[in-house]
């Protein structure tokens, strides 16, 4: 047990992706810019599923999942400086990167060459990066956060993954006045997107979704449209209507991709995140260049862009809609029957880690 | 004969699509907007062989092929103010948009919806472009350039499309000072486009070429390194080294987009010009999420930017590198089949119309 090995619920089979084991693991080694945390709180996010179900191929098993992580600091390295012991603050995706090289220094570190995950992740002496499904998790200083005093810790967590994802893609895109964003799916993503893109200032904010129950909900998290694409023919209306598509959904179907950039102005930009376990539509050059057109995508997030991230939503009072479950081996599964039925509105945090670690 | 007709080199079928017939023709409607040009000067473009051989569908035939076309204006309509009679003008590969929309007035006119090509386009009468391997061309006003005289006849024409191609997908991903550009593929885009990398102030011009023979040109026409893609592992030393790809070439293979793709920067854009006639190979969204890349593309140019490039173009002495051929019915077929087996170094211009036609 803690210090010297962490206790978590494992993932150990692919087949079996659903059953937790709880079981002790040891820790990488602790370097001097190592913060340990003690997590309180853990958000669930799509990417557990896919590492777990071997959507995303082979995981390092047994394996702790878990990356929207909030806790207090209980042990820093000799040389940390960004948190201090018994600070509140969370862990997003990201645990590591050289912090030295051209892309790290300019700022864009979540796309180091030798980036490492929160889980799953192979550090360069070769251990295995372990998530915040445990009583402890150990990371570098760089990718800890400490939470504003106005957000829960549920609020928060999942913040740190999907609300990064989301919040990065729409800065990088220049989301502010003057810019018609369309956000597409309203899950764990897309419910951060409105908010942001609310948040930021943006001229439309429209939330497309199959489901039109969602509308109500679209409207509170801050869109100023909610465009039903279950409807036949619902492009009409919106054609070259907006300068920004944040997909936040699994888009297989040609028909839709296709729909998707007819909603784009010239030099508009359908930009994705999130990393479906599906390959998109085939493209021809001409859906492109005749539309003159951007297709991009981003993965998370900056430490700068997480810093004034969490400045916002603590000023804007921004957080999750989150749904709290005790932790223990059967909620995780509960959890991730209710992701995958498409139930969560729109996040779940499993919260109560330091009375069930502590039996 | 002119003024009631014009006449043509006709393409009359796309099987025989190399087989040019000589043919009176009825041109549209003269409007007071309309210009007449009496054509001295016709470049050859990729655009001339898909469409005559089908390869981008089934045209409009007989069709007057020709979209670099130079002459001199020998009528104008009533309301015409951007040239007069007797000047030197050109006209690339658009002849008309509304030029009232929301698109058009933004100096977006080549997405226009209701967007006519300088042949086989639909105009709003029903009546079909015709283009400028012919005695006479009449188009739009606002699709006639006047040409500067530093700048022969034949080193402009192929500068109205390829040229203004390349120049608008440059100048719109922000080409100047601190880009660093690759261009891939030097042919009849590729050589324009290394042209204005440089004279944009661009801080990298890189050519990629498969042909090695290609260096010495690729160097006079401004890159600052040459790039063979035909060496194994070639993307190695020029990993995340750009912040644009501008493709100017067919990309039918996927390890082949892929190793593109490795040469972005993040937030880098891979842009993509001409439309061949396969589809681009299929992504993933992990492609673009994992490098935080775009991937866009664009047609042609504004009137906006022809006029900006024109005048770089006069200040800079950039032209065509450009082979003169009489024009006549051995002469077209003759430059398809060099064409299509890649000898264009870097382009062909038709010349003497007006004698051929004067007889």
């Amino acid at each position: 047990m803690y210090p010297t090995t962490f206790e978590g619920l494992l993932t150990t089979s692919h087949s079996d992706w659903k059953t937790f084991t709880r079981r002790e693991f040891t820790p990488k080694t602790l370097t001097p810019h190592d913060v340990d945390i003690k997590v309180t709180t853990c958000g669930i996010c799509s990417s557990d599923i896919h590492t777990a179900n071997g959507g995303w191929g082979d995981a390092h098993l047994p394996l702790c999942l878990g990356h929207e992580i909030v806790g207090t600091v209980v042990k820093i390295g000799d040389r940390v400086t960004t948190v201090k012991l018994g600070d509140r603050v969370g862990v997003g995706a990201q645990a590591w990167a050289c912090l030295d090289c051209e892309v790290c220094t300019a700022s864009n570190e979540q796309y180091c060459e030798k980036y490492v995950d929160t889980y799953n992740g192979v550090y360069p002496d070769g251990s295995i990066s372990q998530g915040g499904l445990a009583s402890h998790v150990r990371v570098h200083e760089h990718f800890v956060f400490s939470i504003p005093d106005s957000l829960s810790s549920s609020a928060a967590a999942p913040m740190l993954c999907a609300g990064l994802t989301t919040y990065s893609a729409l800065v990088r895109n220049g989301c502010g006045p003057g810019l018609r964003v369309a956000v597409v799916g309203i899950g764990g993503l897309g419910h951060f997107a409105l908010q942001w893109a609310r948040a930021l200032g943006a001229e439309t904010v429209a939330a497309i979704s199959r489901s039109g129950a969602k509308r109500d909900d679209a409207m509170k998290l801050g869109a100023s449209v909610f465009i039903d694409s279950a409807r036949e023919d619902w492009t009409a209306e919106w054609k070259r209507g907006f300068d920004l598509v944040l997909n936040t959904a699994n888009v297989a179907h040609r028909d839709t991709f296709s729909a998707y950039l007819d909603l784009l102005a010239v030099n508009g930009t359908f930009h994705t995140v999130g990393l479906p376990e599906t390959p998109l539509p085939a493209l021809s050059a001409q859906d492109i260049v005749l539309r003159g057109i951007k297709i991009g995508g981003s993965n998370l997030g900056s430490r700068v862009e997480m810093l004034a991230m969490l400045k916002l939503a603590g000023e804007k009072g921004i957080g999750a809609w989150v749904e709290e479950m005790q932790v223990n081996e059967g909620n995780c599964k509960e959890v991730m029957e209710r992701m995958q039925e498409n139930r969560a509105r729109y996040r779940y945090a499993l919260v109560g880690f330091e009375s069930f670690f502590a039996v």
